[in-house]
Order: structure tokens, then sequence, then C-alpha cells
């Protein structure tokens, strides 16, 4: 397999370092440059001694990685950071970009949710939505991914082909989110301290999250007509997964009866059996899976949805290289068919 | 203050064990006798080294205890052996249990979700349920108080008193529960090995819960008509905690003014103001406080409510010794005035 | 009990907020005032929201304290910024001072580990080091106790009156101490964020942290000639606890009556039987306690000593209340008979 | 690259998961079936639900399995059990043994550490210690390979290039090592439940922890000359990782060069720059790489040497892949290469 020059803009964060991790062993790319504005200079094992043994570029600012042969980056930079960015990128390069910049369609909701307005409205009319599994052929064809929230892609991989397929109530939709602290990055923060997380559970941003600003936009689509969530995140002591619990009006077999289709020929996403036992984030660490089950309520038509992944991986760095791999041409799964890491 | 004794059977469980902390301190009461069936023989510091600097009365079979000087019997047996033995304890003792085997006031309901006939429906009739805000004055008059599954105390704090206002939809109240794991108890098991619990989440035991049934029992009762709530637990890698988000339809204000003018009296239960950051199971680490939060919806007409307690204090042993303290006639707070542990 | 008006100097740390959790139900203590300098104005429950139930005085600028009425005051500052602090108290006041500035009695020491001139050494002279298990009668008579290292704490406990008797050489000592994170404090920094320290453990620090200098000077002391010993601490995934393994030469069973011996008077020592299975961090957890066990190596004339106690209590918090009954004239448990929080 | 046939024994067990997932990604063998005698008749995807999305072979009872077309056997079945089992297997398959059946080439050492006679010493006489760093070409031409405990890899990969060195002295060596919990395995146990666990630390089997004759035998071996180490292992709140801090006699400059000069050419063996910043167990996670560092101790003439390695990867499993692929003739690294998961 000849190898794709691929370059990686902010790789001093968790998504970077992540992006990382599974490029090293991918037969289809090689990490020809690194940015990391802050840390331009420093070695990668500098700023992630995990990865001190392998031979990386050094990080550079962007304005100088030389562009000229890479075909394809990944963009890991803070959100609001990587419009501007993004628009100066020279236009052979194609990008997948995970913040969540390119992931709103209308700039209204966009400057609504991350109160500033859109910086590069032209280049977000390109922009395709980066979940694989409802947008393959428009990724295949695209030159500008948008990686997704990672609650979004957590809740909407199972809601996804039950609103189009008409099964649950539009209304009523509670999706319950708990996740790892990796998804908060690796600045410091008072918040983020061990002493503060550890031996804990808390809701924050209630009812406020940016992340349903995604859900709206995407529900909606799928039902062909609004669609508005109540949406909790919650944080968790753990470095990586989600599990979305996601209460539904609807017949649990109907309900499972249309995802075990849908996502039958998904190479990771993995429908268990109905009222199987539910399935547990720790079961797809490090993994580019989701796994999804479904439980009647006692209450008559109500259901249950426990939907699980890797927040870095398929919510984050996973999805962008899978996302990746149709821009290039590769095979979808190429690079990431890892078993998850248990325990 | 002279201090009632009191004995403590199934001492070598945890909330055995949090009785103890609880009581060692406790100006009005002694431990004069303590039980754990296999155990019988060993002191208390051979099984929980953290109590071993301690004078306590040596474990015992239960028919070995002479009762007589006792007062008050905490019974922390597991769920289904406690029937048997509290039918069998003299007369003279007052009895605060914490197991399930009181809880349910229907002996069918019991049968239904436990598997099995009660064995002591006599005793049943004269069963106070042990939750003190709601249930003070006959606390104040009973022999034989039943304290509340964990979760249930968590959730029925905020829930009872909107129900009797009747500030909230009785239909579409979902309790998502999020728990640590000293709730499920000392004996080994593989599920609940480090393991496999540390850095992850998933639910169990989705729509039948057997906690449900006090759920149903008390909001029920609260409502004077049937209520059914949607209940999931959530375990977490934590050792003590509940973390209850709790989804209803009603006005946000309404229901914030119904729980703040409730609960202004009690000394254990706090509501945070309106919209405030939601409170976490870290700042009522062993104590005997439970914490509420209520945040709007931006879907109007829905509210978030997010509970909190301790689930060996407030949610078991710290309850048990309010309601003993109550029966005993010593001021409900005494020996529960710890403030948490935090972090 | 009358009760002395004591201040916290530095509140808004994790030790200042262990004092309050100490204090409020201390009964020969009352907090009269709270200082900490960015906070000031805010609440303690707008800091620490565990504490956000109880009725505190508001938090202060040091300069805004009356200390007319104040008997005692807790500094909780960082360290280097504490002595100019303390020279500028009235005379009339007792402090216990929990940071590193007035621990070593030589100024020469001091500036050579901590890297700038000792700013108060007139009152360094009157400093009595803060442990009461070996400084209990001038702490008694003394105005400035300067509470210990917490590493320092628990190795001290075992060793001083090993070296005292003379049972184990001198050199060869080594310490290879495990902390919780807590002991870093409540700043900022990526190295102490739950993504970095969870799952994990790390030796930092080696052989140069400035409790050595601490080491040195007591250890020396008490074998009345100069002692040197290797000090390795490591961080681990947890909140509160210091474990230190200490490799000795002198014969175990010597070793274990002399501790017994001189620690069976001591109400927060306890000195398990001589081979018994080691104590845990977790067994102490919360409690002002000190667990030392002793086993004989497989190779003669060695023996490993297990030391723990609860950093932010009896290596921090807990001493400086207990330092401060004796400077009261309180009996010295008071308010410190809580047992550990298990699990 | 053909796939060689492998059976895995006792894949019920993490071990056995953990060879599970190094191989469905392994470019040269293939799993053609798998034991574990308990769980015979389920699924591997009952049994680890990580591992449910592969197509795997059912579990079988061993003597179930048809060995004719298995060149190589993984055998990760508890200590005691496996002599029997082993000697039991067809003459033409190669195996590697994960458990301590064979480690010890004295059948005398073997039974005073284990408590009973060996049942296979005519086989031990054939084993080959399966540490590729040191029995590389051993490997290459045996038969059965014994892989090392987890704790003596850790230990031996820094300590036998210094015995045999001579830079260091034989006798004052002190090996703490710290480890996760899963080399304790599956079974389920009171003292590994995540509540006894989590948030805490304690030293066990303090100078009588079987490892220890291991290390006499590799380490003498080294040194030419008896040499007993003293070895004190400790349990921490975390999955995967051992951390051993070793205390050598000996000049820092001197141990970092040989350690440095011996494990350059070593593909999983990184030897960080003398003094920096010490190696973390999370730096290593999920690989098979063992990173050493080297401090100078403050006191002249010794020194502390830190080295980290994840126990079911380099510890066990990938260990034990890395030997097989040298008895397959195949690149010693295939298969292994992956980077470690951080966070």
């Amino acid at each position: 397999m000849k190898k794709a020059e691929v370059a990686i803009l902010g790789a001093s964060g968790y998504t970077g370092a992540e992006l990382v991790r599974l490029l090293v062993t991918h037969p289809g790319m090689r990490i020809a440059a690194l940015s990391a504005d802050r840390k331009a200079g420093m070695s990668m094992g500098e700023v992630f001694p995990h990865l001190g043994h392998l031979d990386l570029p050094p990080l550079q600012r962007v304005e100088d990685i030389d562009f000229s042969g890479i075909e394809l980056v990944f963009v890991a930079l803070p959100h609001g950071t990587t419009q501007e960015v993004i628009a100066a990128l020279p236009r052979h390069v194609k990008i997948v970009d995970l913040s969540a910049d390119f992931r709103l369609r209308d700039p209204e909701d966009y400057a609504r949710w991350y109160g500033h307005p859109h910086l590069a409205p032209e280049l977000q009319k390109e922009a395709v939505y980066g979940l694989p599994e409802f947008y393959r052929e428009q990724l295949r064809a695209c030159r500008l991914a948008a990686g997704t929230g990672c609650f979004v892609a957590t809740g909407l991989l199972p809601l996804v082909p039950l609103l189009e397929a008409g099964v649950i109530a539009r209304e009523d939709i509670v999706i319950d989110a708990k996740t790892g602290i990796t998804g908060a990055g690796r600045g410091a923060s008072e918040r983020k301290l061990f002493s503060e997380v550890t031996e804990g559970v808390d809701a924050y941003n209630i009812a406020r999250h940016r992340h349903t600003a995604e859900f709206d936009q995407e529900l909606s689509r799928a039902a062909g007509a609004p669609v508005r969530v109540t949406f909790t995140p919650h944080l968790l002591p753990m470095n990586r997964g989600i599990l979305a619990t996601i209460y539904v009006k609807g017949d649990a077999r109907e309900i499972h009866r249309v995802l075990d289709e849908r996502h039958r020929p998904e190479p990771f996403v993995h429908v268990l059996p109905l009222g199987a036992e539910a399935p547990q984030t720790r079961h797809v660490r490090g993994s580019n899976l989701c796994r999804i089950g479904v439980t009647a309520d006692r209450i008559e038509g109500r259901a249950i949805i426990v939907s699980v992944l890797d927040n870095l991986v398929k919510g984050a760095s996973g999805q962008a290289v899978q996302a990746a791999n149709l821009m290039l041409g590769l095979p979808e799964t190429t690079g990431l068919e890892a078993a998850p890491l248990f325990p």
C-alpha cells in the first residue's frame, strides 16, 4: 500500500496524540508533519512521553509546515481557532477537522451557540458532517470533513436510524450521557484535577451544552421535522468512554429490529441482542467500536437504549481516521481493527 | 447524655461497619453487642482493620447475644434473611432494619419483587418506612423502622414533595441513577472486582431493579394516585455516592419553590439555588447530607433535578441512626453532624 | 468546654478546608475568621461546596482580620509566603503553621533547600517542631508550632524511636514513599489532572525532594549523629494517604519491641503485631491515626517497616489540631476521635 | 505471511484475553483453538464482551482440542495446573507457558516455593526462560518457553546487565515494586473488590513473594555468584502496570552507560537519559515496552533505578508473543508494534 503523507495540526492535545497512536501503525498513511504552536520546537516525546520511542517529525508552527507533498491534514485545534487556519490551507490538501468549527450547517446556529460569527462561511458550505455511517458517500467525495461531537456520535448512531424509520416519538427523547474526562482536553484547570474528579460524579452544563445544537441539526434532518432533545452530560472518574442512556417512546422490539438491520453491515457498530446485558464503556476502550443495547421499559411503549464508545477514538480521532480512509480511497477499516484494551 | 445500649446484627458488612463508625462517637448510644454469623469469634479489627484501634465487643452469633439490656437493634443483614431474625427478637427491643425486608407494605408486592412469600407479615404491619423527612412522627412512636433503599432515598427526597404539591406530571418521570459500588456490599464476585469496575460505566438491571417497587409505593402515596417511574441504575468507578438525574415535566421555578420551602427546616437536606451548579456526590461523602439542585430544561415545561447523597450514610447507616435518634427520643441530628470528607 | 476563638489563614486550600472540617465539630475551638487573599469576599461554600451548609465566617484578606479576640491562628499558606505573614501577627496569638517555613532549625539549611534566605530568623528560634509524639512538652509551652512535612511525619513516627534506641543502622535507611495527590494542593497544573494521574504511578523528585532536609534534621537529632536517608516519593492515583516502606538494617523483633513500647501510650499511633498483614492507607483515611507494621526480611538482620497515615489529617491538619489542643491546654485528642472512613 | 495456527489454553483469564487481543491483528499467527475448562461451550464474547465482535473459535475443554494442525500453544493456566497439561501435549507443538510452572530450573527450588513437588521434571530440563532480551538464541531453538513473572521481568531488564557488568554491589539490592491489580487475575475475592482496592495502597507478601525465587535464580546467574534481593510488592488502584524502584550501590553514570549500551539494540526496552524524569506506567500501557530511568542518589555511590512495563503485555502476554515469534522464525516484533494507550 502506497502511503499518503498526512499532517496533524494541534498534535499536543489528547486527540492529536491519539491520531499519532492510530497512524503509526496505519498501512496507508504516513505522518509527515506535526504542529503545535506553543510547543513548536519540542519533540512529541517531550510532550507525550508514551510516544517517546517513535520516530516522528518535530512539532512546528503551522506556518512553518511545507504542505506541498501533503495529501490530507487532520486538524485537532481548539474550537474557535480552526476556521481561519483551515481557510488558509492550500486547496490541494484534504481536511478532516476534529473541532466544532464546521459541524453546524447554519452559520446562525453557529453564532448562537458559540458566541461569535462564523469566520469561514464559504468553507462551511462544502463541509461534510463526518460520521461515516450516515455520510459515507459524501465523505468519499469531499474535501473537508467535520468530525462530530463525541456525545453526538454516541447518540446519533442509535437515534438517526430510529427517527428515519419513524419508530420512536420525536418528542420526549432524553439523552443522559456519562463521559470520561479526556473529552475536556489537556488544559490545566482546577475542575479537572484528579482530586476534584476521582470518587464522584456530577452533571454539568445542564440544558445548555453546545453539543445540543448538533443533536438538533442531525436528528431533525433524520426525522424530516424538528426534533429537540433533553441532553444532560455527566462527568465520571474515568479517562475514556461515553455511555449514553437514551429514553424513548416506541416499541422496543421494533427499535431493536431497525437498529440491528441498519447497523449489521457496519464494521464498527455492534447492536447487541434485544434485552441483553447493556454494553459497557470498558468494552470499547481504545477501539473504534460503538456498541448499542436496547431494553423494553416495564412501562408499555417505552424503551431504554444504551450506546457506548471511546470518546477519543470513535468519538474523535478514530472517527477522523475512518473519514480520512474514505477520502483517500482506502478501505474504510484500515488501521482501525485493533481490539479494545480490557481490562 | 445517658447512653442507650444498642446492638448491630450483621456487623461484618459495609453498612454494619458504617454504623460502627457513626456510633463510636455518638453521645447517646453505646455499642453493646455485634453479630456476624460466619465471622463469630473474630474481632471487628480482624474483619475491618480500619476499626482495629477501637474497643468494641467481639463478633457473636445472633443467638448468643444477651438482649436483656439492649434498647435498640440495628439489623444490617442481607435481604431475605432478616424477617425471621427480627421476628425472633424480644419484644422490648426497638429495631431499625436496613434490609429490604420490611419496606414494601403489601406482602404481595414483596412476593412479586423478591420471589418468595413474606415470612413475617404481622410484623410488616407495624413497620414504619424509615425516611425521617416524611415519617418523622411515626418513627418517634414505632418499634420497627424499615430503612429505605439507597436509590429510593435519593429519589424520594425531591419527588415526594413535588407529587404532594402536584407541580409535576405523574407520568414521564425518568430517574437515571448513578451509584458507587459499596451499595452492592462486600461479598466477592467477578462483577465487583476492581479490574472490572474501574475506568468505565455500565447500566444494569434496566427496567427491573427491585428498588422500583419502593418508588411505586412511596410516589403513588405522595401523589394520591398510581405513579410508575422509569428507573435505570448505573454503576460507576467510585466507592460512595449516588447521583440521581431526574427528568420531570413541570415548571422549574415552581419545582424549586416547593422543594426549597419543604426542605428548608430539614437539617440534612439542602436545596441549592435555582439554576446553580449541580450538586456532586463528592460534596456529601461520609456525611448524612442530601443535596438537591433544580435546572429548567431548554424545552418549555420540563425540568432536570439532580439529587445526591452518600449511599452508606444518608442512603443506609446514617439514615438508620437518624431514625434511631427519633425512636430513642434523642435530638434527631445527634452523632450525624460531621462535615463531608473532601477531597 | 469554653471555646477558644481561632482563625485559619489560607482557608481556600485543601489543608485549610480540612481544618474547617475538623474544627466545625471541635468542642474546644470556634472558627472566628477565615482568610484567602485571592478569594476574599467569597463564602467557603463557594470555594468548597461540601462546606456550603455550614455557618462560617466569610473569606477575608489577612490584613482585614481583627485578631483582638483570637487566641490561636492556623496558617495554611503556601511555602515561602508564610514567614512574613506570621512575623506580622500580634504577639498575643499562638500560631500553628502548616507550611515548610519554620520546620528547619538552621536558616542555612532553609536557604539551601528552599532557594532563598529565611525571612524571619528570629521567629525561627522559638518555633517548635510540630509532631506531638516527640515534642509534646515543648508544644504545650510554645507560641509557634511548625507542622511537619507529610512524608516526614510518616517516616519519623517509626524511625525516631529506633534511632534513639540504637536498634537500627544509621546508614542504609531507604524510605520508599507513596502518596496521594492532595499533598500537592489545589492549584491547577497539567501534572495533576485526573487524566494524567489515574491508572498509573510514577516516582518524582528522586534524590532531591525538600522533605529530605527535614528527615536529616530530625533523624540526626534522634541518633545523636548525622543520618542521611535515601528518600523517593511516588505519586499514586488516590486522594488521601501516604504509605512509607522503610528498609532498615536491624533485628525485626527488637525493632518491633521498641516501637510497640514507645507508641503504646500514644492515642494516634498504632503498632501492629510483628509480622501481621501490613497496614493500608485505606484504613486510616480521614482519621488522625498512624499505623505501623514491622516484618523481618528473609535476609538476616534486615527489616521492612510500613507506616501509613492520611496526609491531610495526621500529615497536616489533624496534626495541627493536635498541636493546637496542647498549646491551648485542651485534652490532646479533642475533636480528633473520628474513626476512619472505609471504604 | 503464511499464518501459523496457534491455540490458547486458559483463554478465560486476563492473560488469555490479552493474548487474543494481541493475536487478532497478528499477521503471522491465527487463533485456531481456545480452551477454558469451566467455561467450555461458551463463546469468548460471553466471557469477555470486549471481544464479542470478533470471529473466534468457541471455548473448549483441553481434551477436546484437535492439536493436529496446531504449531504452537500458549498456556495461560493457573500456576500448579500447568505441568500435567503441558506434559500431555503432542510432541509436535511448541509451547509458550505463562504460568510459574517451568520458570525455576531446580525442581527443589520449585518444591520449596510452591509447596509441592514438580510434576514434570523432565520437561523442566528443556524449558527456556522466556525473556527474549536475555535468552533470544535459546528461544529460537526451543520447544518450551517459560514466560517470566511480571515483577521479575520488570526487575531483570535493568539488573541483569548491571550484575553481568559488575557495576553494582551484589548485596543491598532493594526492589520496591508497585503493581496494578490485573496481575492477580480474574478470580473473585474480597481482597480484589473495587471497594477494597480503590483510593489506597498496601504492601503484601512482604519478604515471601514467590517471584523472589526467580529473582534469586536469574540474578545469581547474571552475577556468577549468589544474589539475594529484598523484594516488596505493593498493590495500587490501577489495572495495568508495574513500576519497580530499585535501590543499588554503584555509580549512576556507569550504571546508565551499561544499560544504555546493552539495551540500545532492543526494540522494546528504552533507557531514558541519565537523570531524566522517571518513566511512568501510564506511558507503557497496552504496549510491549519497558522503560528504564537512572538517577544518582544524593548519597555518593548509590543510584535509584526505575523500571516500568505493562504487566499484561511485556510482563505476560506480549512477552509470550515475542517469544513465540522467535520460536516460529518470525521477526521478533511482529504484532507488537502498537503504541501505548495514553491517557
